[in-house]
């Protein structure tokens, strides 16, 4: 894989630690799930500029999240092109990358909601997946957000509807990006 | 036209017939518009990974339609760039090809809702069209998706909000990739 | 800067004045904040199809602006990829370019709500880059449209959730599109 790694900015450990502290007494069917999947979260991701990493429409319970890179648990972004006949990343590999994305997007809904059963139904997720002009399989790397949402969330909150699409160079030179739309419980 | 074609999983007839004979005698304004246009709609597509074709927002009367690809009425994916100077696409296949993925996303809430009168607004449709560097009139090709929309829809019904944009490749090399929100009567 | 100038179809200075006369009562920070900050804002743009420049959810505040495109107030449509090594836009003409996206969703909010006041919360911007494959800086460059909906908007109504990707071409060849949705007071 001819990925760079970088360290991006994220919430501290203590912080996110403290938070699932402070939610210990709540439900936490879906966390659990997580463990038991043997799912290890990153950290959330945090605004970099300005905007936001999340914003809920006021007087509704819809949370739009904004684009999100696969950062693995140990900070690394996954770079680089789905190009598998010219030496870049293969559909395994975008997968993965993209399951790393919709493992930022479960983090940063934690961290917004505390506490992940409060997901009424994740709604759509966007992705746009890096790639030489000849990759024309987005929609398998895109499987690897859409199979975690549904393994974490299952139907009928994780069943969202979804759209896959190439482009030829990203922010960073992430492999993946994906947003989100999603209903929270009131 | 440098086009591939392939055949990809659909609703049976049978299912589709079904669904509209178990709404024969509710309103059908806009289905009886269709078939005065001439217009055949092709099957709804069919559920392909760990997504669905459309999400309905609970409590909420929006449907999220996923990216729908250009299949024609027998199955046909119409696949290519726009590339009018390099022997690809030229803008009027290009119409077409947004035109079919509009017929697409009009069976998918015929599917969906059995009876397209139950449509109160097409809210917002976003279109990438699978483009060589040097064509800039994806405007033009999306107004294939648009005019079908307004054409089955009309005023105010179907008077959208629109995104058009292009991209060096989409899934199974499909030539327009639409997705759109809709509104339901409650 | 390899820009091209194009005058594309607005909405005449007269029925822009006409709109501003008939809200002079009505409270105006937000533009008065415009103006303390010295923007001018373009004309707002007007529908060249068969779609709307935006299209508000009925029952509900919810408004979709449509793809708008970096034109200045001059009525010059900003053109050419990011392309700082190949002689294309820099990040910083990148950056001016997606602040006249922002400058022109602002205008179309402006002549939809007739005062900029009635904005209840930015929602989510959208941002897509014209780049050559080897750009990797689309954040930076939508940072010029995040930054100027927070000058005239501030935390919290502007503060909005974004997404950055890039693409080989876009309309007209404009240099960077923008979408917005945008939550109105009722």
């Amino acid at each position: 894989m001819n990925a760079m790694i970088r360290q991006l900015p994220r919430l501290s450990a203590a912080s996110t630690k403290l938070s699932r502290c402070a939610f210990a007494s709540r439900s936490v069917h879906i966390e659990k799930k997580i463990e038991e999947l043997g799912i290890e979260l990153p950290a959330a991701p945090a605004p970099k500029a300005n905007y936001n990493i999340t914003c809920r429409v006021p007087d509704e319970n819809t949370l739009y999240v904004s684009g999100h890179l696969p950062i693995t648990a140990d900070g690394t972004l996954i770079t680089g092109a789905l190009n598998p006949e010219g030496g870049g990343l293969t559909v395994e590999e975008g997968y993965e990358a993209a399951r790393h994305c919709g493992l930022n997007i479960i983090a940063t809904l934690k961290n917004h909601l505390g506490d992940l059963d409060k997901v009424e139904q994740v709604i759509k997720v966007f992705g746009i997946v890096n790639s030489s002009t000849d990759f024309k399989h987005q929609h398998l790397v895109m499987d690897g957000c859409s199979d975690v949402i549904m393994e974490v969330f299952d139907k009928p909150v994780g069943y969202h509807a979804r759209s896959a699409i190439g482009v030829n160079t990203l922010p960073l030179d992430a492999s993946v990006e994906v947003e989100a739309i999603v209903k929270i419980k009131s």
